[in-house]
This record gives structure tokens, sequence and C-alpha cells, in this order.
């Protein structure tokens, strides 16, 4: 009577196909109801101008005037930067861009939450403060998430991808909260406590989600257009990682993150067109230029706001472009080859040049006379770190890095493994890096593979095969494996 | 001897080809000496910026400071992000990202006249001067002519265009003026007197300027780069929707109006994500993401400075998601079965989430320890606001909404007949959504139809008629149904 | 036993391939030691806001409140709106948008450098300070540079590009230094110093590289898609334009500069739309809208602070718009004919519009009462032009503009005979306009061309000849010189 395979089956289709919607709408209540019962508005305490402009006293956490121009520079690289930077996969932009918006919205949201009972919790009103420093920082949080999404972009479904931020921005907090309260180690630009933790983050995800399988698809690849709109996003966050840099710095560090910055992520970009150059026989790589040349505001990110000496930041940014540039040249096939798929190389951008930040910082530290660390410790620290030899300072700048190393891969394969679970239905890697996997795409989106292809799915009548092909457009065994080759399957 | 038919046809040809540039050159100068007799700079009359910091002082109008880094994102969003939205569509990209560069430029020439006269007008120097607010304020004006422009979009010339500009800026700013000074009702991001205005002007001008003639063309559809395009759009006009709502509110109102625009359009975001998934059977369109997603900031315009708790801006931007998303799936097809075709479905992103927040703003009035509504009343306010009990305020609010919505209506109405006198040209069903009308487009513009279109285009001697195509790339019947369906009228 | 020419010609090709990136480490080195000698970071010496924000003194030349956002503006017209402006050639996309990004990186380095050397160089400390003010000025002699690179781009390779940016910044800083502190000529928005000399300086360049030969080429043309990317470019550009003109004023100067620059590139986007639909018989052309709206950017920028009233903004917007427009129908082929060969336009854009602009300012300051010129003259001026009568100061505008004229065009001219050396192997007429030059590109990037060659190209196997193709799709004659015509060379 009741055929209960047939009823499981649609379950089981309709949980696959709902699953995402559903969830979705159920975390976004859950988000409502603890924003009315625990945030409430960060006003602008202290409006007297003076005090925001004392070079050693931070400003008033919600002023306007001080964090909103850099928040919305920010903002736009995390939107725009981010977005179209992924957008370089030809058959993969609508996601790409898309679910770059719709996991970076959903982070802002859960974030701004996490880091109010984390760091700002009051508890004596029981509630946090929302300003507009509190907004910047969110942007922050979701940086990392999304560098992490760059390691699996094209592998995974939304579902998967809301998981991933819902666990990641937790522990990225927590992470960041423990090195800066307890270690009181400096990270100004966040290359640690976002690029470093980001990056390994999703290459353990990556890791542990593809679970020593093959990524091995034609549809990794590029178009000429598709190149062009990655430009986009490479130009914003060049444009903008100053801001990025230097948007919690404040008075005089403000204006050394800020030059320092400018003229180390010019020093990658230069430094990119010189190795694509030479490993490319005279010839540029548009993948290096969109990617690599922005190593060189990484890798400056954790001493921007230290007195490093602008020729410090130059020679950083341009060592930051050179192994950037090598990274996508040779790593990224050697990791694919240890089953580490790094569909965007967020290793080479985010991973190895934050890890040369981290580095710098501790060379930093260990020269007392430039680190000015006491400088820019918030009242957030609670190990009295102002009174710290160089030596004990290095010390807490390896723990920092290292602790963000560990957990980051840590989480990142637990997170992987969690994700793999059947009942997030992963793509196989036929649906890799292909947006009809998720969209109605508009008509011309297969024919964009080859124009053959195309002209055979126009010509044809829908249910015709290939075998069928009349005489008239024959053609012979070479080409009919080149349009097998290129058709896609209906 | 004198051929009048001949001379008639001349005129009336050269009037169609060159009214438009004419009638622009005109208006021109007919603006400059306007500009000369009546306009002066608006100076930074008092610099003493801890004036400007006074939470409950508005800020000196041309206060650089204040005004500027919000006025460059909004203005931003007018090129950058309404601009490219419209070029969703494939063949008409050229002009929806020109013609909204025009009208904009045109918009704001007029609007700062306008404004001068209706709002700023010194009667004892007979003059009124133009500060950073004042462009700020043309930009809004500009967005809901815009928004009227997406609702008409591909359907009408230039000339039109202009002459609907000319008109709406003008009933835009008089109901904001009558709205503002005498009813005392509050929008702080303008979304009743920017959104529904402009959006239900347009919807009313499209139905009277079809006339209840069926707009249907193939050439209404977008492509797989169009549709990338509009994003860029869609997420400037994310980015910077909190410097919208927030551009001319001051001290805590602007802190509150920042925050609760981030924090509802991100929640509007998230809700189209889900929405679309679930109407879609698990997949999104491309279409939803473009617009719905940014319903939330036009939703808690109105409020967007009060004291609504930011669960409630939450609870706002959800809604509006919900409705942009489920208006874009059915009620697109049902207003345009009732003659009213809407290109970009400004219904559903700024009607009714724009009369959403006017329903919000009358909530948040009749909570009279929550609506603040004295704070925000400037010294234009002329029926003494502050002494207001809250209900008076809540008609207030209600006339505001009911007036904005009938001058729209009736003015889209009467503009829209004007606009379909044949003097206007209006293009015909066959020329609607392609750049070729009012461009000289570039080789490849045809080709993009169908690579077999290009392909038999390429092949043919340009004399050559279907029907002579060389039997060595002979076609079957069927076929050349298709190339003749591609292949467009040359 | 040895081979002389083998090694010869070795060496040669080594030499061809490795040149430019090795130059470019070669400088940066020398870039990174001149840094560390002779940069130091320039503080906000004084914080104390009213002294900022007093109308006639200009602020403290660190302030990052002051110049922060006016120069991420600057930045992103740079970056943005150059880069993707050039973006127009259908199969030179990637050059244009990255070459761009690395001659504007790497003036920045150099500029900052030789500004500093020249400008602000301080004998005591053997030493100059870098300041937020230096970075904008930096970002404005690089636009110089950019303009330049807009008259030769598509004809150059890397390595000349670099070359041409070391010498330009050079004679760039110099023609300005000695304008405005011997002639004390004021020039608010660079529209001599920066745009002037550019469009001059590279069309002599453009025209001693060319050295009389044709430049003639199939590929010199816009796509559907490239054209609406050059769209971004333009809407950024003219968005951020009065942050370009405003930058460095300050005070009620800044406002005029805002004001006057918002309303004359207005002027000069309607006066484009206006001719360029004149002039195409009621069509209009997308060239003209992408460059000649940004002419009243241009055009204002001498005299963007002064008091010029805005309808005299508009007039020289609306003049601008004018000769731009018919610059771009007729001249460019008229200078073509001259071998003058100007791929963007830049006589057009940058060349006649700062010329118009520069004789603006010698009307403006005939009119003392309206000039203002001792306002603006910072400590920097050495001559004393505060006790100047108004012919004098028109005589030192003259003066400044006639010499800019003139050292733009000796510079360029030699710039470009130099570039002509073998050693730097100038690319002929065949691979201009061409990515395949300097670039590994995506796979699509030859199917662009055609359909068809597309078609033939994915049939045959790559080793096969045009003439072997083999029967099954055989192609009549004509169609067979459509396949060479459109088929490049593999």
């Amino acid at each position: 009577m009741f055929d209960f395979d047939t009823i499981k089956e649609t379950i089981k289709q309709g949980f696959k196909q709902y699953m995402f919607p559903v969830g979705l709408i159920l975390f976004q209540c859950v988000f409502i109801v603890l924003y009315a019962v625990h945030a409430k508005y960060g006003y602008e305490i202290d409006n007297n101008s003076t005090v925001i402009k004392t070079p050693n006293t931070p400003p008033d956490q919600g002023a306007v005037e001080y964090y909103y121009s850099f928040f919305q520079d920010v903002h736009v690289m995390m939107f725009i930067g981010f977005g179209f930077l992924m957008t370089f996969l030809r058959r993969y932009s609508f996601s790409s861009v898309s679910f770059n918006f719709l996991v970076a919205t959903f982070v802002l949201e859960w974030a701004i939450l996490v880091h109010g009972y984390v760091v700002d919790w009051d508890s004596e009103t029981k509630s946090f403060s929302v300003t507009v420093k509190n907004l910047l920082q969110a942007d922050f949080v979701s940086a990392a998430i999304l560098i992490s999404f760059g390691a699996i972009l094209g592998k995974t479904n939304p579902a998967q991808l809301v998981i991933l931020a819902l666990v990641e921005v937790v522990i990225q907090i927590w992470n960041e909260h423990i090195c800066v309260t307890y270690f009181c180690a400096y990270d100004g630009g966040e290359s640690v406590y976002v690029h470093v933790f980001g990056a390994y983050f999703g290459l353990a995800a990556s890791y542990s989600l593809q679970h020593k399988r093959e990524v091995e698809s034609p549809k990794e690849s590029s178009s000429y257009a598709s190149d062009i709109f990655s430009m986009i996003g490479t130009l914003f966050l060049f444009c903008f990682w100053p801001s990025f840099n230097a948007g919690t710095a404040f008075g005089d560090g403000r204006v050394r993150a800020i030059t320092n910055t400018y003229i180390s992520i010019c020093a990658s970009v230069i430094l990119t067109f010189t190795v694509s150059a030479l490993v490319g026989k005279g010839k540029e790589e548009i993948i290096h230029i969109q990617n690599a040349t922005l190593a060189g505001g990484v890798a400056v990110g954790a001493v921007s706001d230290k007195n490093i000496g602008l020729f410090g930041a130059m020679i950083i940014g341009s060592l930051a472009g050179i192994i950037s540039t090598l990274g996508y040249k040779y790593l990224l096939e050697l990791l694919k080859k240890i089953h580490i798929h790094d569909t965007c190389g967020v290793h080479n951008l985010h991973g190895m040049p934050g890890v040369l930040s981290g580095l710098a910082g501790i060379v930093v530290a260990s020269m007392s006379w430039k680190s000015l660390y006491t400088e820019n410790l918030g009242p957030s620290c609670l190990s009295g770190g102002e009174h710290r030899s160089a030596g004990t300072q290095v010390g807490y700048q390896c723990a920092a890095l290292l602790l963000t190393l560990g957990i980051a891969i840590v989480g990142g394969l637990l997170t992987g493994i969690f994700l793999r679970l059947p009942i997030f239905s992963t793509p196989d890697n036929d649906s890799y890096f292909d947006d009809s996997l998720n969209w109605h795409v508009p008509k011309d989106f297969v024919a964009e593979d080859s124009a053959l292809g195309s002209l055979i799915k126009n010509i044809l009548p829908n249910q015709m095969q290939l075998e069928e092909i009349p005489n008239e457009i024959a053609l012979n065994p070479t080409t009919l494996e080149v349009i097998q080759e290129t058709t896609f399957r209906h």
C-alpha cells in the first residue's frame, strides 16, 4: 500500500532541495531574536573632536567621522573586491559573485552577534553595543570566511557554505580574542587573524571535503571576459587595502598604516609583473596579476602601523609579490597532487604572505625601539603587555601565529569532515565549477563553451542525439570527438 | 514644382532625428541663464567643528567634512549602481548605462535649480545657495527619476526620457516639499518621497505610454555576461545604501541610520536567497539576486534614523526581501497582463518595499517613545510638529504616503499620455530593447545572438539571401527555421 | 666550434624576453635604497582640528581626515577609471587594464621619490617626509603618465612603457615645480600640469615612435562587451572628478572646486550626447560617451577653485563637451593622417580641454576681483605673487601654459625617439592591439573574432592547414576567403 521507498526518496529529494533555504530562514529567525534580546545601538558618546585626534588615545568607538569612510572602503573590498575577484571561472561567475554576497551578509549578521558575546559583552546590562567600528570589524571577520570560500570555490553547495561560515566565524573570533586579549599580540592589518586563519582553514576544509578524490574539470578555467571581470575585484582590493590595514589604527599609527600599505602593495604589483614575465618566458599570466599583485597588502598587515620604514614596507611587499607569484606558478599544482585543491589559490595570496607578515611581526617585536607595541594595546589587553621585554613580546607574537595556524588547520579539517556528511549532498566532480547546478541560467550559458557546441545544439532538435546529426552537416570522426568533448550533457 | 509631400517628409524626418539634441541644447542654455541669474556658492559659514558634532544641531549646510563622503557614495550609487543594474538586457546595455548617465546629469542640473526655487529661495537676495548638501539632495532627486526610468527602460527614446525627467523633477520636489514642510512627515532615507514616488510615477507612465499594447520581445532577456555586469550595479548599491539613508541625518540619528540600514539590507539579501531557492525548486534566479536583495535598504529608509532596534531593522529587511522576491517571481507577469509592463521590476524593488517603509513610518509614529520625530524636524517645518501628539503624527505620516502615491500616479499617467504624442515618435515593439535604434553599434553586436546567426552572416556575401545559401553548407529545413529565427533583420 | 651567430641570436632573444622583468627588478632595488636613505614618515604634526578648518590656512600636510577620502577617490580614478576606460580594445583588454596597473604603481613609487627630491627636500635632515598628501600628489603625477599611455596604447611593449614613465615623471614634476614655485601660476585641478602635459607628451611620443609608419589594424576596434567594460572606467572618473579637482584645495576654495567640477562635468555630459547625436544623424557613438563626457572635468580644472560662478563652470563644461566630441568625430582621423596616431583620443579628452582650461585660467587672472589667486599661493611660491597686478598674473599664466606645452612636446618627441632604439624591439603593426604578444591568453581569446574562425580552429586538428579542410565541411571559395581573413595565425 505505502511505497516506503518512494516516500523516502521524495523526502530525501525534498530535503536536498529545501534544506538550504529552510536552514537559512531558521538561522535568520534565531539571529533576529538574539539581536532583539542583546543588541543595542552604540552612540558617539564623546563628541569632542579634540579627544578623537589625540595621537595616543583610541577614538570613540562609534565615531562616524573616524570609522565610516574606512568602513565603506572595506565594505567595497568584501562585496565588489572578493566577489568579482572570484568571477574568473568562466562557467561559475553567477555563483562566485552571488554566494560571496550571501556568505558575506550572513557572516556580517552573525559576526556582530558573536563579537558582541565574546568581546563586547557588558555583563551589567546583559547586552552589547553595535557601533560603526563593530560594522567594520564584522567586515574583517567576513574577509576570513571569504578567503576560506576561495579555497573551496566551485566544489560546494550553498548549504555547505552557510554551515562553514557559521562554524568558522565562532572559531575566528575566539582565536583573535585569545591572541589579542591574552597574548597581547599585535596584528594591525589582521594578516594573521584574518588572512592566515582564513587561508589555512579553507585549505584544510578543502582537503578533508575532497577526501583524496581528484578534482579534474575542464570547466575549471577562465574566459577572456571572466578574466576581465576578475580584474574589477583586483583593482578595488588594491585601491582600498590601505583602508583595510589602517581601519582600526589611530593617530600616527594610522598615517603609517596607510603609507606602509600603499607602498608595500605597489611593490608587490611590480614584483608580480616581474616574476610572472620571468617564469612565463616574457609573457604575463593574468592569474598572477589578478592575485599576487595584492600580496603586499597582506604581507605588510601585521606591522603596517609600526615604524618599519617605507623601505621596510617595500621589501616586505616585494618578497610577498615574489613568493605569491611563484606559488601560483608552481605550488598550486603540487598542492593539488597531495589532494589540497585550492580554487582561487588562497594559499598563495593569503596563506604564505600572511605567514610572512606574522614573521615580520616577530622581527619587529624583537626590535623594541621600532615595534611601538605598547602604543596599540587597547584596554582589552589583560596581561599587562606594556611592561614586557622585547623577548617576551617575540614569544607572544610567535605563539599567536602558531596558535592561529593550529586552530585554523584543525578547525578546517573538522569542518570539512562534517560537511562531507551525506545530508549535505556534496556536488560531485561533474557538477564542479558549473552554475547550472544552483542557478536558472540564461540561454547563452551553454553556448559559451564552444561556438561549435552551440551550433550543434541550436541546429539539432532537442531530442536528436549526436549520432543522428543530419548528413547535410555531417562531420568527420575527429570533428565528432571535438563535439562530444565540447557539447555538454543535456 | 515644389513637392510638398517630400518637403513635409524631410522636415518630419529631420525633426525626428534632431529634436532630441536640439531640445537638449536649448534646455542647457536656459539652465545656464538661470544659474547665472540666481545661483551662488554656499560656503562653510561656520567652521567651528564642535558645532558640527553636537548631536541635536544640524551641521552647517556646506560642510565638506560632514557631507562630501556621503555624497560621493550616493553619486556612485546613481551612476554606477543604477547604471549597471540596468545593463542586464543583453541587447540594450549601451542605452541602459548611457541614458542612465544622461538622465542623471540632466536631473542634477535641473534639480538644483528647482530645489533652489522651491525650497532654498532667499527672497531678499533673489538667489539661492548651492552647497555640498544640495549636490547630495540633487542626487536623491535623480534616484526618483532613475527608478521611473527603470519601469520604461527599453521602450522609449532619449527625447522622451529627457521630457519625463523635466516634468518629474518638478513634481517630485514639490511633493517632498509639501510633505516635509507642511506635514512635517519624516522620511530619513527618502523611501516614500523617492522610492515610492519614483516607482509609481514610472509604472503609471509605462501604463499610459504603452496604451494597452502588448510588450512582447525576444530581446527582453539577459545574457550570461550582461547579468554579471548587472551585479556590479547591485553590489555598489548594496555597499553604499547606508550612506543614502544616513546622508542627511546627523548626530546619533546618523549612527542609527547607518547601522539600521546595514543590518536591514543584509537581512533582505538572506531572505532573497531563501525565497528564490524556495520558489525555484532549489535553484536561484539571478534577477532576484540583482534586485530583491536591495529591498531592505528601501524598506528601512523612512525609519532608518529612528530607534527601531536592530532587530526591528532586521524584520523590516526580511519582509522586504520576501515580498520583493515574490513580486519578481509572480507579480511581474500579472502586472504585464493588465498592461503595466515594468522592465526592471521597480514595483518589486522600490514600489512595494517603499510602501512597506511608509507603513513602518506610521507604526513608529504611533510609538511616540520610539519615533523621536521632533529630533529631526528642521527649521523648514512650518506646522510646529514638535508639539504634536503621536496620533497627529500618525495622521500626517499617512497623509504623506497617500499624497505621494496619488501625485505620483496621476503625474505619471499624464506624463505618459503626453509622451505618446506623435511628435515624440515612440519606438514600436520591434525596436524595443535594441541598442541599434539609438547607437552606432560594434560589429559583433548582431552576432551575439547566436553563433549560428553569426556563422551565416559571416559566410554569406552581404547581398545573398537565405534561400541562396550554397549547397556546401546546406542545412535541413529544421535548421533553416532556427537560422531564420535567430538571424536578425539586416 | 663556437657558432657566434647562434650565440648572438640566443643573447638577443634572451635580452628581448628578459629585459623587461630584469629592468623592473633593478629599478625596484634602486627605489628601495633611495627610500631607505631619504624617505621618512610625515605625521599629523598639529592635531588641533580648528587649525585645519580655518578657511585661509592650508591644512597640515599629513592630515588623514583632510586628504584621505579625496586621495582614495583619486586612487580609484587612476586604477579603475583609467584602467577600465582603456579596455575598449576588444583584443587588448588584458594589456590595457594590467599595464595601466603596472605603470601607475611604478609611477607612484617613483613620483614620491622625485617629488621628495625636487619639491619637499629638507636639506637639514637630508630627507623628505611622505604624508597622505604626497600619496595624493603621486596619484596626480600618475594621471599625466597614464594619459600619455593612452596615446600610445597598443603600440608599445611594457619595457617601453616603464622607460617612458621613468622619464616623464621627472619632466612632469620639474615642469610643475617651475610653474608653481617660480611663476606662481595656479592650476588647482592640474589641467595644465597634468592633462595638457600628459596629452601632448603622449602625442609627441606617439609621433616619433611611429616614425611616419601607418597604423592600420583591424584589431583596433571594440566589441559590445569591451565597450561596456570601458563604461566602468568612464563612470568612476565622472563620479570622482570633483575629488580630483578639489583634492589639494582647502576651505572655501574646496567647496567651489567641488561644486564647479560637479556642474561643469554634468554640462559636458549633456553636450556630448547632444553633439554626438547631431553629427551621428540622430544616433550616438559610444566612444564619445566613454570619453568626451569627461571633458568638463578637465576644462574646469585650472579655475575650479576660483569664483567663476556656477554658470561659468557650465559654460566651460559645455564648450569642452562640444570640442571634445567634435575632436573624436573629425580630428582623430586628421591627426592620423599626419602620423599622430592617438589610440584613446587623449588629444580630445585631455589635450584640447586642458588648453581650454589654461585659457580660462588666463581669463580669470585678468579679472582680478574673481581670480583670488593670492588665496591659493602656498609657501612654496618664491616670486611674491601676492603683490602682482592682474596683468602680471595673466602673463605668468600664459607662460605656464606655453612652457608646459613646449616641454611636453619636446620631451615626448625625444622620449619617443629613444624608445625606437632597436634594443626595445618595438612591436610591429601586426602585433598592435593584440594581447597574445604579451600574455598567455585563455582558449576563447582567438575565437572571439568570429564564430567561424573558432569553428574551424576547433574542428581541425592543430596541424591541419586550411587547404586540408575535410570535404564534409567543405566551403565555397567566398567562404574560404572569409575564413582566411578571420582565422588568426597560429
